[in-house]
């Protein structure tokens, strides 16, 4: 049996809210853009009808008032969780009440079949996910072109959120993990429109690959 | 000056909602997957930080009580609109009310700067965006791939939500506007997705054709 690809995004939300406190008639302003998080999990996580079963996303909050938490979704185990935004911040909000509850644990907090959370930053997270052996690409305006590439089997995409990702943090991450800069060109996109198009062209290449098999 | 390229997403969308009755709260249910609407507009008409000054869409609401209505958003006029399903849908809400306080009116009524609502249907919608110099094409998962196509300067992709579109319209619009059927691989997208990615490889065209001219 073929191993599986494994594919993971993590997204840096700048000014997402850390408490279960934010409104969900409210997300740009009350929940720090959670609007935007929410987006790029729908895309970085759905087809048409299901759940992808080789991706996961991770969202990595950093507004206030107790930063930075970060909260996992696998694709492949997810059960009653629908696309929209406001069912996917109904979730978040449910994985920050529970780690409240837990003000103690230091490890993956278990808030539902594949949601979990943490009280941990992305240098961390994506060290370990290096560790786990998912090769990392930060997607970066000025990167090499992403049709250039030829991707790994575990490829792991760090991106920012409208406020991108900090130079101290890219920096880090290309050091520590050897994280190569991926562009999708010189138009600058939203992050849940990059989500999909490396997810689509992953897929073609994907697919390219198995034709010459 | 060059001749600005524009392109037109049109969106079937065969349960949403044809009365501005529904609850904010619950754009899936109540609003007849209207989530989904927000969502493919907001791949369409934005980019990070701005909106193109080149795309435009339409979203033919086909659901009860009294369809067919149609909605379009104008990216390049656009204001005051953010890209989050809240915001996006309480547009659609006022664009609702206004055709139910101009009952006989049979043309494009303006709701705001860059967003006009009309009672049409799919069919007529289509027929006047290939007259007016449109090239049609149907997003299909039995098309011709895109990656083979070259693109009219002017080009409007028609989809269907989670539901498709209706065979007969399909044909319909073949028939009618010589619609070429156009495909991004045999994986099934959610909407959304597929207007991000359209979006990106007409961008890639559109740069590759300027740096050979």
């Amino acid at each position: 049996m073929p191993k599986l690809e494994m594919r993971a995004f993590v997204l840096f939300a700048r000014k997402a809210r850390t408490a279960p406190d934010f409104s969900l008639n409210d997300l740009p302003g009350s929940g720090g853009r959670l609007d935007l998080v929410a987006r790029c999990i729908t895309q970085a996580l759905w087809l048409s009808h299901k759940l992808r079963d080789d991706a996961s996303f991770f969202a990595v909050l950093n507004g206030p008032p107790s930063p930075p938490i970060t909260i996992a979704f696998y694709a492949s185990l997810l059960q009653h969780v629908s696309p929209d935004e406001r069912n996917l911040a109904s979730w978040i909000k449910i994985a920050l009440e529970k780690l409240e509850q837990n003000p103690k644990v230091k490890e993956w907090i278990k808030v539902q079949r594949g949601i979990a959370v943490m009280r941990c930053g992305i240098e961390e997270l994506v060290s370990d996910l290096h560790s786990s052996g998912f090769s990392i690409y930060i997607l970066h305006e000025r990167g090499k072109d992403i049709t250039e590439l030829e991707f790994d089997f575990n490829s792991c995409f760090v991106l920012g959120d409208h406020l991108g990702l900090p130079k101290k943090i890219e920096n880090f991450i290309a050091r520590k993990c050897g994280a190569i800069k991926v562009s999708l060109g010189p138009t600058s996109y939203l992050a849940s429109s990059c989500i999909a198009v490396v997810n689509y062209l992953l897929d073609r290449g994907a697919r390219s690959a198995q034709s010459i098999r």
